[in-house]
């Protein structure tokens, strides 16, 4: 299990958290080349791969997915090749043909309108031939729409509270869509659940719960108490986007077991929580319908 | 029309088949950087993208399946790069989960079995994601069981064909496998005719009946008339062959028109008409079921 285990980890600049629990290499994983030489000298038994570009409102359209795609396959078969035992890859939502029911793994077909959801897609699929061929055992966690410390400016959650201090306006689409928003420490366990049991294929990393974005903004606005006006409609939202986003749990449970899962308020409160002492008067809900 | 275009074409040696009409060059285009090199220095405004690892009993469990898949990708992209207008790949009814039903390119799930299917599966969203970002026009055509002039000598058709003629017995699999065998020469025609269409997606190549591996072997037996045994049964299947692997050809049909293609007996007469100065006796037909 992961207490016992000998965690290595590697960005860029070779520096991260985690403190004399992890030991930290530097490497470019988009390189293929920087990718297999870091297996080869880390000799992993089990990777957890994350790494990919995901820079808000770029990543999606970006070329630099047709890297991360190259890269992460010639990471998986080195990882094979030198007697890896198990790889988790991490996908995305955005694989899926949503069409306003939940998304479940093996019956939502796999239709990504983003480029970044194709890269993801085709990268499960070289993957699992990865794993075909070297004879480890591989899954694939689609997470939903994670939020939580750490996320960059750009995001949506950060970006409003960003504008909410500032006491600007909260320029927003229209807000309607439907989102399952899991706090990123439950994404980060739950694919380490995931990546030391022994079941192979693609698992939801969701909360199975449906809100929409605009009641998280709402939110953020009602626990900031400022006097931002919020402009719902003045950003015309991504062509293509799904009104509806939302996981089928039902095969991640039944894998993990059951999920004690931060609700949608409990994590924006614990993301306000630095900035304010004590949230104050009763709570509003989030609602998962207008 | 493909009648007025100037055509290129290229395989390792240099050298092929079409006269004056074709200039060849020699490439290796399971290297990246040997594709990407070509396509820059033929300038092509469509491709058809053909080559593959396709070794008869190897190239299903193949790791040249991952080289294929990134230079093909890469070769995808520089073709985008240049201003390519059209690109054409081959796939493979092996993407298919076939579940009995004929294979309908939106409707029946992509979940391959071999290596091969995965990559290619991958390659194709590789190659849509391609298109997404250069904006060229992509399409793939799933070709299901091609035969005919040209076969290599390990594939079904020819290697009956040489027992025959050679006297042995023909050691086969139980046979009762449901295929959709296509005349080559009419899988190039529709690809052709696929290459100078502006329609865009999956499209599956060929034929819509549904034959027995076992007719197949009897006809040829039947016209070769000599006195190999037919041994079915002698060889295994591979482990998850799936008992039934026919095209809904709707899509192909409707986007191509009325498509004038060679029956089973027609195509298997003309691979036997070298052989044989003329056919002898009544015709005897090819079933769909035992």
């Amino acid at each position: 299990m992961s207490e016992d285990c000998e965690i290595h980890a590697a960005n860029r600049s070779g520096v991260g958290v985690g403190g004399d629990r992890v030991r930290w290499h530097a490497a470019d994983l988009r390189d293929p080349s920087s990718a297999q030489a870091l297996v080869a000298v880390v000799r992993p038994t089990h990777v957890l791969h994350l790494a990919w570009e995901a820079t808000p409102r770029v990543y999606n359209q970006s070329p630099e997915n047709f890297r991360w795609l190259h890269a992460s396959i010639a990471m998986a078969l080195t990882f094979g090749e030198l007697g890896g035992h198990r790889f988790l890859g991490v996908g995305s939502s955005g694989e899926y043909d949503a069409n306003g029911a939940p998304c479940a793994e093996d019956v939502t077909p796999i239709r990504p309108s983003s480029i970044y959801g194709k890269c993801k897609a085709a990268c499960w699929l070289g993957v699992t031939a990865a794993a075909q061929y070297h004879r480890f055992s591989a899954a694939w966690g689609r997470v939903f729409l994670p939020y939580g410390p750490g996320d960059p400016a750009g995001r949506l959650v950060p970006s409003v509270m960003m504008a909410l201090q500032e006491g600007r306006p909260v320029e927003v689409t229209h807000g309607k869509q439907l989102r399952d928003f899991i706090y990123a420490p439950d994404a980060a366990h739950l694919l380490v659940k995931l990546l030391f049991s022994l079941e192979t294929g693609a698992f939801n990393i969701g909360t199975g719960h449906a809100t929409t974005i605009r009641s998280v903004i709402e939110y953020l606005a009602s626990r900031h108490g400022g006097r931002s006006e919020l402009r719902f409609g003045a950003i015309d939202p991504p062509p293509g986007e799904p009104p509806v986003l939302v996981a089928d749990m039902t095969k991640t449970t039944e894998t993990l077991g059951s999920l004690a899962l931060t609700s949608a308020t409990d994590g924006l409160d614990r993301l306000l929580a630095p900035r304010r002492s004590a949230p104050t008067g009763a709570n509003p809900t989030l609602g998962s319908s207008e």
